[in-house]
């Protein structure tokens, strides 16, 4: 499955670092985040859609420290026109309602969205 | 967001533990349970996947040690009629390509799920 310059897609989910989230809670944010974007997706970029997942729905975790990072990481990408989501977590458990925890990007070409996070750590 | 008893709906992710992923693999795997799921619903649960959404789209990540096990929990789910899927890993670095990492369920009623899933730990 290509992920560089090839025109192969991706999906990108952003885990908010500063948060300290147990794993389990970051796999349902990142979840989340996943289903959000195929929804989305679904309705406004399907061709984006369907050859993400024709190529095996290509997914990657990756981390930022702060929301402040997070925010113009989406302002720079809905400057691409790469389709963005941010959970708000319910805030029953971990973190107070409303929080933002995981910022979703794409499907998207990966040569396009690793511009953008190509340099950040794997979470 | 009611969860037992009382008409709402979840879609429970079981993580093979075995495996001993890391959390960002754990949380890419997850991701792909959900939305493989969600599609699948879109196409023959629309009333559960509908129901499930409005809630929130509740979501939760359990354990179970291996292989054998989530299988068993395949079988009963599937004897249930909720909808279940195995994701398999392409295996490009943790594990052998076509490992199963993931056991998907739902969106179901949750009075239903729990009474397969209840007892088990969380992610």
């Amino acid at each position: 499955m290509p992920s560089r310059g090839s025109g192969g897609y991706k999906m990108v989910l952003v885990v908010r670092g500063e948060l300290r989230l147990t794993p389990g809670k970051v796999a349902v944010q990142v979840a989340h985040a996943a289903v959000m974007l195929a929804r989305e997706a679904s309705r406004r970029r399907k061709a984006e859609l369907d050859a993400w997942e024709a190529q095996g729905q290509k997914k990657i975790a990756l981390l930022l420290p702060t929301l402040a990072e997070m925010e113009e990481l989406e302002h720079r990408a809905k400057g691409m026109g790469i389709l963005t989501v941010f959970v708000e977590d319910a805030g029953l458990t971990e973190v107070p309602p409303g929080t933002r925890t995981v910022l979703g990007l794409g499907p998207a070409k990966a040569e396009e969205v690793d511009r953008l996070t190509g340099t950040l750590p794997l979470l």
